[in-house]
């Protein structure tokens, strides 16, 4: 009922995340309803995305360059490493607007049932950072909070254990802007075990 | 806090029809994690589409051909012609796959708020369309149940008026799926005006 050539780019829509059938459709026919500079864009955009785009050398962030602006920002805090488990988690802190210090990116966490391994993650390149780390430092860890997350950070713990740093966790409690009503208990089990003095 | 290479992918995404900043976004970074092959076929198939899409010069449909496939589809009832607003409604009518006429995109319909007049839209095209149809012929008018499109269909009635067609409108009702407790009184009130013998 398209044309072959809407069809194409329907399909192609489709490969992207979290698009079905109905957005993929929907994009593709905006795509016609563009200008053509802005399609222009799009499609260049998304080719120098793919192919331009490292890991820095450093952190393992994206980044075009060979170290990422993270990294070769002077202005921040080089004794403080948050280990995160993907690149968007990064996004995510530098969203907050409020952690100066540096990031360290595993690129996954231990899962035995995927097959994940502690030797497929960035971990030598990490404690090699923390090594030359002069004076007080801290590593914050910051992993997803499931089975797999948190035998990373134990890991994690067993592995730096005598690298003379800091070791800290993100803290467990109650998300923003919940009812507690309805919560789940593990949550709630946590923010109590959690809880602070105020 | 992301390259350069990112943010413009991600603008980009959002010049595209309800994508805003989260999704354009995920879109983008979902470029990253995409194999070469399907990046370079999106990329290429939405320049492909921008440039080569044409409107069908008998009845107004997007192709990429002279005549689109369903004017060259030789098993269609040539004596019916479905009206519609834009190419999108083809689509449309063409999903429920029991329609085997042929139809003429008026691109728009008239709108004295918006300053769109009879003249702007293709109704010379269809008018001339009619008189080159032998014998027994319909026009089905599909316009949207709105001040406009019932504007429209009656100017395409009066204009139609004496070329020796009959004139018919989709039906008004109950749309499927619905809660009649729910259904607002003007669909309801249509759905009891267009009444049929069981």
């Amino acid at each position: 009922m398209y044309p072959d050539i809407l069809n194409k780019t329907i399909d192609s829509f489709k490969k992207l995340e979290g698009i079905g059938e109905k957005t993929a459709e929907r994009l593709a026919l905006s795509i016609i309803e563009m200008n053509q500079e802005d399609v222009n864009n799009l499609s260049t955009s998304i080719n120098d995305l793919k192919n331009n785009i490292v890991r820095c050398k450093t952190c393992g962030y994206i980044t075009d360059k060979e170290i990422c602006p993270i990294c070769s920002n002077k202005f921040r805090n080089d004794s403080i490493i948050c280990v995160v488990e993907d690149y968007k988690s990064v996004a995510n802190f530098e969203k907050t607007g409020n952690y100066d210090g540096k990031y360290h990116v595993l690129n996954g966490v231990i899962s035995p049932i995927d097959g994940i391994t502690p030797d497929e993650l960035n971990i030598d390149s990490l404690v090699k950072r923390i090594d030359e780390i002069k004076g007080d430092k801290e590593v914050i860890i910051a992993l997803k909070p499931s089975i797999e997350g948190e035998t990373t950070t134990l890991y994690l713990k067993k592995i730096l254990d005598g690298h003379n740093v800091k070791i800290t966790r993100l803290s467990y409690g109650i998300p923003a802007g919940v009812e507690l009503d309805y919560l789940d208990s593990i949550t709630l089990d946590r923010a109590l075990k959690d809880r602070k003095d105020i």
